[in-house]
């Protein structure tokens, strides 16, 4: 039956997650495998999102005063030694050239992993005086780790991102910073991709090698593990002891000036895929869908639809709607699972007997309701809906999310929460051999510390608990 | 006298146009070099100014039904050796990673100088019937070739641009892509950067390795040197045969495709540079400047300035102007030889003494000319004045351009013109010989060939002339 064609297109989301994510990747035309192994082809569709992506996110960038930069993405390895624990995370995935213009390099050249360290270079020789303060620059580029397992988007040797990289006088002003930016990225996640995102700091064996403190923000995928879908690092003083980030503060006297550095990556597409989709494929939200509705003539060659069709689109256009009439050759049914496989959040059903009537059909792709509309209403009607859909998602998201945090106290409970696909808030002492004994036990990581503290013991050791952290399995 | 300060700044414009050139890049904030010799760190002045470049070309490629989509840096080695002029020509220039992730890899990895090759091969994965065809995909990123002598923007290791890839049933049709391209980008040159281009096919010596035939866009710079500033390339079957990129056909026939590549880089902010600069520093074209206007305050604490100013800002904004208001502590002297080395299209001027009078200054970067603006006509008035000085840029820049095109009837001929500094346009018997011992003799290379022919012989051999060429010296 041809409505049901997407179960051949894709593995079953219930039984196969993995599988059904790898297949909604490649089957929607999302992204393909490199040549090379561990790297992507990110496709027209799947790049349409990640300039959605781009365009809101720097917006949000401009409007807290940050100003995009290009470094250059070979970096001497030396600047890597210069940070004790930044290299010590970072070396082991590098990618190093060796060779150039038909010669050996005098020194070896690692392709950015990440840009604290030729930043910082940069910023010494930039930085003289306190006026010269707050630096605020992003970058957009690609950065390369070589990882042993890679999937699309969630874990690939090269990725696209943004890194934020800021310089301030005090502590005070850079702590601000990165909770800052947290809250910037908490917004475009539950705005943008509508996923709710859980917050917070991270535990020292988590965070950023190099960082004095690292905030993430966290979102629940459908089979309950967690997504790290963004950070936000407070570095103190180590990448500016580092690199000589100094400047003339207004009391005379030179001082290291604070550091951050923030990022998000395409890894936020296999997030919105991950956390919205269902069995007939994507289900995106509107906002960074490339194609926010689709028009489906149907009985095409009847006198009036094509006619009616390409109005309808010319009218959407200009109400700023992204909008693709389907004129192909392949039946309207064919058309339907298609474009709900490619997670088109509306789609107009455009047929002759609708037309006489004065109407047309509205698909929602989200709750995979239908509904009339009125003819001359339609773009308003298109309008409002894009606007409920992405709305609803976020709503929707969240109350999947909330019904699965639980909270245990020990980590059998630990256990049996994570198992069931949950996060599971517990108490824990603060010491990394209990955070090492749960990852043993259960295969769950301490995800972000809670604002609160809400347990009396570790869940391991059964000391005071310092912190109540979200523990749960993650990408 | 602070007046004069800008002379102080940076080399004089005549004397030196190098130094000139070097001091605008680096005194503007464009650009500073990297750690790593040969690359260059855009910064955000720079940046920004690439950023509308983007914005304007990408909203270009999309109307001409291009796609954007992103391809690995890493390129196997063994990809280049397929097409034998392309590894020929690109080989020498290769960056290559040998080790990533703590081992030697089984084979070298080159970081893309150019993507046809990888391009090519994900092409030929995903082409199956003339259905799939045209392939209209644009892809915005980073290159590496390594060279020799750098200069920031005209030739760096690593540099930023887009390049078009496309994929077509027949040779018409792919030659038709490849001119209507070189068109998107001379309109974009003449429209948005102001610079009037000469575009034509390139000989067989200055075409691209790899390519049937090159189409490029010559731009003149102050020195009368010219920069390439864009190319298009047929390509024939030349890559879908070493990548196997077929189709089948409606015919039933398996057949072997038709592609072209087009490109334009961080290069372009060269030839703003260059082709509009004057002694004082930059003079950008009102589209690509990262400030279209700068509200300078004269006697900023006398009642009503600042509230003035601030008022002005707020309403440019609203009407999409790009405006600083430079409320720092500095002298309005200092101020105006700042902002005009940067090159800010248009300055307003606000005192107490016009304000009282109910106008202010208008000055324009390009011409130096000042005049009053009635203080209730300044946003009306703003927004036509950057209109004109937008037009008038292009105009002055092709009356330049024009004088300095002359015509050579040999050797000497072109020796003397482009000594002179000019294009030299000359007959030429379409023989290689012949082309080399005009670079030999005159240090000038054929940039493009006329539309129509306009000599009656070679200025070399005095045989028949088969083309008249533009000669001039280049970057």
């Amino acid at each position: 039956m041809a409505k049901d064609n997407f179960v051949e297109n894709i593995a079953d989301i219930e039984a196969d997650f993995p599988q059904w994510y790898t297949d909604v990747c490649k089957k929607t035309g999302l992204v393909d495998y490199g040549p090379v192994k561990g790297t992507m082809v990110i496709r027209p569709y799947g790049y349409a999102i990640w300039e959605n992506i781009q365009r809101e996110m720097d917006a949000r960038f401009k409007a807290t005063g940050h100003k995009n930069a290009y470094f250059p993405m070979l970096i001497p390895m030396s600047f890597f030694t210069k940070e004790a624990e930044h290299v010590e995370g970072f070396a082991p995935e590098v990618a190093v050239v060796t060779h150039a213009g038909g010669e050996e390099l005098a020194e070896p050249l690692a392709i950015r992993p990440t840009s604290e360290t030729i930043i910082g270079n940069m910023y010494s020789k930039w930085l003289q005086s306190y006026r010269d303060l707050p630096i605020l620059i992003n970058q957009w580029a690609n950065v390369m780790r070589w990882e042993k397992t890679t999937r699309p988007f969630l874990r690939t040797s090269e990725f696209l991102w943004q890194e934020g990289h800021t310089v301030h006088a005090t502590e005070e002003e850079a702590m601000e910073e990165t909770i800052k930016m947290l809250g910037v990225y908490k917004e475009f996640a539950e705005n943008v991709l509508a996923i709710p995102v859980l917050c917070g700091r991270k535990t020292e064996k988590e965070k950023f090698a190099g960082a004095v403190a690292t905030f993430g923000m966290e979102a629940m995928m459908k089979d309950g593990k967690s997504l790290q879908s963004g950070t936000s690092h407070y570095l103190g003083q180590n990448f500016s002891k580092a690199f000589d980030i100094k400047f003339l503060d207004k009391d005379g006297v030179q001082k290291y000036a604070y550091t951050t550095s923030w990022g998000t990556s395409t890894r936020m597409i296999g997030a919105v895929i991950m956390a919205h989709g269902d069995a007939r494929g994507l289900v995106l939200p509107p906002k960074v869908a490339p194609e926010q509705a689709v028009i489906v003539p149907i009985a095409a060659k009847k006198g009036g639809v094509m006619e009616a069709c390409q109005d309808i689109k010319t009218k959407l256009e200009k109400a700023g709607v992204r909008v693709v009439l389907d004129d192909t050759d392949n039946s309207p049914g064919w058309k339907f699972n298609e474009w709900e496989m490619k997670g088109v959040p509306v789609r107009i059903e455009v047929g002759p007997r609708d037309l006489e009537a004065g109407k047309v059909m509205l698909f929602r792709r989200d709750t995979l309701e239908k509904s009339e509309c009125a003819l001359g209403a339609t773009v308003e009607t298109v309008v409002s809906l894009l606007e409920c859909v992405q709305r609803d998602m976020l709503e929707s998201a969240r109350a999947r999310r909330d019904e699965k945090i639980v909270s245990a106290n020990d980590a059998e409970g630990i256990l049996s929460g994570v198992e069931a696909g949950n996060f599971v808030k517990a108490g824990w002492c603060g010491c990394r051999d209990c955070e090492d004994k749960i990852k043993e036990k259960t295969n769950a990581t301490a995800r972000v510390i809670c604002d609160k503290l809400q347990h009396e013991v570790c869940a391991v050791c059964g000391k005071p608990a310092k912190h109540s952290v979200y523990f749960a399995r993650a990408y």
